[in-house]
């Protein structure tokens, strides 16, 4: 802690389409920022060679993934072709009450649903693209992909992109640098949100009475 | 400006019972930040030596004062013993609207008067003391001063302070570089926000149909 106050942990999520920057950003924030953890999903997709359980996901089976989700310990879940995946409520719960930041690298419907079981929590963040022909040189990933495949990624981040007004914050990513201090900048102010300090009405009441 | 979009200007209010080290961080953020500016205040008192009108104040007679007041041209107003200051709505809106920050120096009644008059342009930061102790060091100026004079100080910063749970951010202030690090990362933040931005869905738009 960098202050004699004590606090509540913050949900931080960043959103964009893909290839507009927001897994680097991520990336970075965890290396430099002690106090923020991703946070892990849960998933009934098979592990893949070199994933570790814990760390990459919470492998789980379908029916603990049901059990799990029929009793409402999980914050937001998703279906992607016939696997799922979900955040589990417990530990983020637990993070927050120490007082420990959690990142969610989660699409705008995740961010929906954390919306609506912890909005005091969360800081939403949505990263955009400089320009379109930017976003296709990223999502070019390989000099032979057919036009029509890079037309698809370009049609999916179109759509995403049209949720920017139910995010908090907006970034457009024209520097990694100054998009990361952006971010870096935008936990230091929430972390000193008022409202998210603990005990500072007793801390004025020992100011005021001699304390 | 650093980014690719517009935005609307805001109003950076710092309170905190005299003693806390407000001063010192106003000072601090206006020597580094190019876009943000100290709101100047209209007055009756008299001018004093050294004071530059325009710069320190509006030095105004009560006539013009009252007629400003009639006309909804200060966006709050104050009056200190027989002589009257407040904040003149206009230069305030045309720097907003050119998307430069200003920022007001001013106690929890004159925020109380923004927030009434402004609050979507309004973030508004409260500095606390680490320690009475503390408190008492800085409020006691001179050696000599008599115990009483220090003792009324501290009855009025106690009566401040009591006006925390009406600002937006919190900050203790244990270390001076510190502090203005967090004012700072509240006001690049704050900059961020979706709702100062200004033109949004148009770059969006632009983003999707490939500009």
């Amino acid at each position: 802690m960098d202050s004699v106050l004590r606090r509540r942990g913050l949900m931080l999520v960043l959103s964009s389409p893909s290839g507009a920057g927001k897994t680097t950003i991520a990336r970075r924030l965890l290396a430099e920022d002690d106090n923020l953890e991703m946070s892990v999903s849960a998933t009934t997709r098979p592990k893949r060679p070199g994933e570790v359980s814990g760390v990459d996901y919470h492998f789980v089976d379908k029916t603990s993934f049901n059990l799990m989700l029929n009793r409402s310990e999980l914050l937001e879940h998703a279906r992607v072709f016939s696997n799922f995946y979900g955040t589990p409520r417990g530990p983020v719960q637990a993070a927050l009450s120490r007082g420990e930041d959690m990142l969610f690298d989660i699409d705008w419907q995740g961010t929906q649903q954390l919306r609506e079981s912890a909005r005091d929590d969360l800081v939403s963040v949505f990263i955009l693209p400089p320009s379109t022909h930017e976003l296709e040189v990223r999502l070019t990933r390989r000099a032979q992909d057919p036009p029509e495949v890079v037309a698809e990624r370009m049609a999916k981040a179109a759509d995403e992109m049209s949720h920017w007004p139910e995010y908090d914050y907006v970034i457009v990513n024209d520097d990694i640098d100054r998009s990361v201090a952006k971010v870096r900048a935008i936990l230091t102010a929430e972390r000193t949100r008022r409202d998210r300090l603990v005990g500072l009405g007793e801390f004025v009441r020992g100011l005021q009475a001699g304390g």
